[in-house]
């Protein structure tokens, strides 16, 4: 009964405490739970399913753009770690060390892997010869650790699940045009599979990856305004080569410095996702990332046509490769109804003895909530075109709320006054000074330096000085 | 240059130096390399693609019979670990401990997990209140750490990679039979998968797992004669419920206690493999779990109807969904069929001018490298079964080695005369006592009490009491 009733609870709506809404519905659709330890969190089956949806989705991606998966050490030796000077200043406050067995004190400490740029160096440093071992383009799925003081499910924690990706390349040209593709494969992935419209483009100077020449940046917009920085790729030029003596004999027989970049996207999406399409009701769900897409619901199902039909439409739907469940516990309709909600399947279906005498079921769809009579005979049939509908919608539903929600300042007044209704707000500014001031009086960051870097005003509204680059800024999770 | 030197080396002979032989292997067939830290290895892309085979098929396996995957924290705070005594006194000497930040040092120690158990059990703790919640199998893909002193790769280091399963249950009997089930899964995984006939029964009390009731163990016998525990299957009974506290309301509302159960597989099973397939050419895979099934090698490649020989037979046999490659390098055709039998490809096709005059290719099936002409309109159409028997040509000779170096021992002396040869030597022992003294006087260890318990002996060979168990004893890993 304790689990009925949390169920049947409501959420904090949205628009009263975004933050709190945010939690209820990770910990009520039973995404995740919390740990004894703070900032380590316990991906729970539904949430893990979601997050085995994008591996999927994008292994496969890597795997056809010639990317191999690889598996690195959990530790790294903490005099390895210092190799690369920006890198190790970016990640020297917050890792976790191993100083003992319990037994014996280590003789170097060892640091959890942050991030793995220094392991993939010193691979790539004994595997790389020859132009012709290259590039070399590897990848790997791991969590890693970092000291967060401050964390949140998903989108912040001490420990997170990612991938990231590493390369290795004989020109910057190859380098450079890498980092871009594996922008455009996360794009997509947000287009085609998340329903989430990514802004893409270049970090500033001050936002950029330790050790990073250039960093690029994929960022969604929350439900709130805020804007969530959701994956990132990185051009590192031949500083890593040269810290870790990464050299390969050209065609001419000369030693040249290989050219490298990183990049990765996290558990960090399902964030994304949660407060992109969540409503009051709960998940809403993309199907195509959807654990369940189909949800079947059987009323009276002491009936024998009611079991019959169910059976029907749940092996229908299975043997047309959909994922689909039924739902036959002696719970009441109602609080499935709001269960199925809470955890955003997409579709429902009801199969009632009323409706079957008409030939048809009653059908949901979680996303807007409209229910359809449909013919016991199309569902199958239908389903492709119901979920391709929905998540075309969703799509241009969060299109439409990024393109409502992005602004041009020509004033720093005008900026202040957009930034506190929320969403993005483009403005030209003079640099790194501007970009201070901004964070300071605002709050709002630097979210990325579009790809078209057309200047609003010719001064910076903050500076007075000659503006050089057009951002977009937001308040920032 | 340096390249095609390392892979023209032939590796040691098997017979010549064993453990010599598997490390060669290991570095050669570019399956791994070491790290800076002692114990902690580099699964390659070669490597870790057997390791994503053998995941897909068992997580299959896994899902069809109601698992469902989740992931839980890397670190255990150091008192949770003790929480259930005989499991913290197996595990406690060879833990990680992270003990600090680098800025500040921890309020609790955190270990890093080697096993999950204490995790799993705090969190069936908080989920699980009614029969209703019941059963829950939770599995989880992740690696752990074990302070080992002796590490070989793949068959034991410090971190390895494994799937860790969890179960929760109503009843002794239901537990009892996810352990079998499971072992039975294991089973099948060695049979279908990976060409292995793993012998299956119970540990000893002495070799059980820390906290458990009952282990169960898949075994497998490598070409030298010993053992290699490959995967366990533990019943925990109530020990680790009563330890956490893990209770359930029954049909008659009354609280019980929970009954429980935990398996895993490794990356030890690619040592597994190696070790039992492998050959003084380097490694055999069997054709299900290989990442490449077929390498197509063109001989006089500017030859435009080799180039196009090549290219229709690689078309088709992706299109008809078999893993398959060219290599197309400039490196000679001999140095190529080096290399792809170090790494076991199971098949090679030879595209060649002379042969193609008369309509066929050169196919060489890697396990016996027999030489077959094939039609080349008749290569997709065949391979199905090419790659069958080769599977079932692998299992079988792997199941005759197990057979022939299988003993029943009588006498003490008629059994130390068969561990030195090597293999299984099956005894009825006293117990314990015995075991203790073989042991110490062969270095063999029990691998498993048989399903089958007929006695060989009334008394023990070895105390002269009367004999208890039949036990199969080797030399193991």
């Amino acid at each position: 009964m304790k689990q009925n009733k949390k169920m049947v609870d409501a959420i904090t709506s949205r628009d009263a405490d975004f933050a709190q809404w945010y939690t209820d519905l990770c910990l009520k659709a039973e995404l995740m739970d919390y740990s004894d330890v703070k900032g380590f969190i316990i991906y729970r089956p539904y949430g893990y399913a979601i997050w085995e949806g994008i591996q999927q989705d994008l292994d496969r991606r890597l795997k056809a753009t010639g990317h191999q998966n690889v598996y690195m050490p959990l530790v790294i030796p903490e005099s390895l770690f210092q190799k690369e000077k920006d890198h190790v200043e970016g990640f020297a406050p917050e890792t976790a060390i191993v100083t003992t067995t319990g037994v014996e004190d280590l003789a170097e400490r060892l640091i959890i892997r942050p991030t793995s740029e220094t392991l993939f160096c010193t691979h790539y440093q004994k595997v790389v010869n020859s132009y012709r071992d290259l590039p070399k383009m590897y990848n790997q799925w791991c969590s890693v650790v970092r000291w967060e003081k401050t964390t949140r499910p998903f989108l912040r924690g001490k420990e997170f699940l990612w991938q990231e990706g590493h390369t290795v390349h004989a020109s910057e040209a190859e380098a450079r045009k890498e980092t871009l593709d594996i922008l455009d494969i996360y794009r997509d992935l947000g287009k085609d599979l998340l329903a989430i419209p990514f802004v893409t483009g270049k970090k500033t100077e001050k936002e950029k990856f330790a050790g990073a020449v250039d960093t690029y940046s994929i960022e969604a917009l929350m439900h709130d305004g805020q804007a969530l920085q959701s994956g990132t790729t990185h051009y590192f030029g031949q500083e890593f080569a040269k810290a870790f003596d990464i050299k390969f004999q050209d065609e001419n027989n000369q030693q040249q410095l290989a050219y490298q970049t990183s990049w990765g996207v996290s558990t960090r999406l399902i964030g994304a996702v949660i407060m992109v399409h969540g409503d009051d009701e709960g998940l809403v769900l993309p199907p195509y990332v959807a654990p369940t897409q189909v949800v079947i619901i059987p009323i009276q199902s002491q009936k024998i046509e009611v079991q019959q039909a169910t059976q029907k439409i749940f092996d229908e739907l299975k043997a047309a490769g959909f994922r689909v469940s039924v739902d036959d516990s002696n719970k009441s309709p109602g609080w499935k109804f709001a269960e199925y909600e809470m955890k955003g399947v997409p579709v429902r279906i009801e199969v009632g003895p009323r409706d079957l005498e008409q030939g048809h079921v009653t059908l949901v769809t979680r996303y807007n909530r409209e229910k359809h009579q449909i013919n016991l005979d199309e569902i199958t049939q239908k389903m492709p075109d119901i979920l391709k509908n929905m998540h075309d919608a969703l799509y241009q539903k969060a299109l439409e709320f990024v393109e409502n929600n992005t602004y041009q300042a020509k004033t720093y007044d005008e900026f202040k006054a957009y930034i506190k209704k929320g969403g993005y707000v483009a403005m030209s500014i003079s640099g790194e000074e501007a970009e201070l001031m901004i964070k300071k009086d605002t709050t709002a960051t630097a979210r990325v330096l579009p790809f078209d870097q057309t200047l609003i005003t010719e001064l910076c509204p903050v500076t007075h000085k000659v503006a050089t680059q057009t951002v977009w800024f937001a308040r920032a999770y």
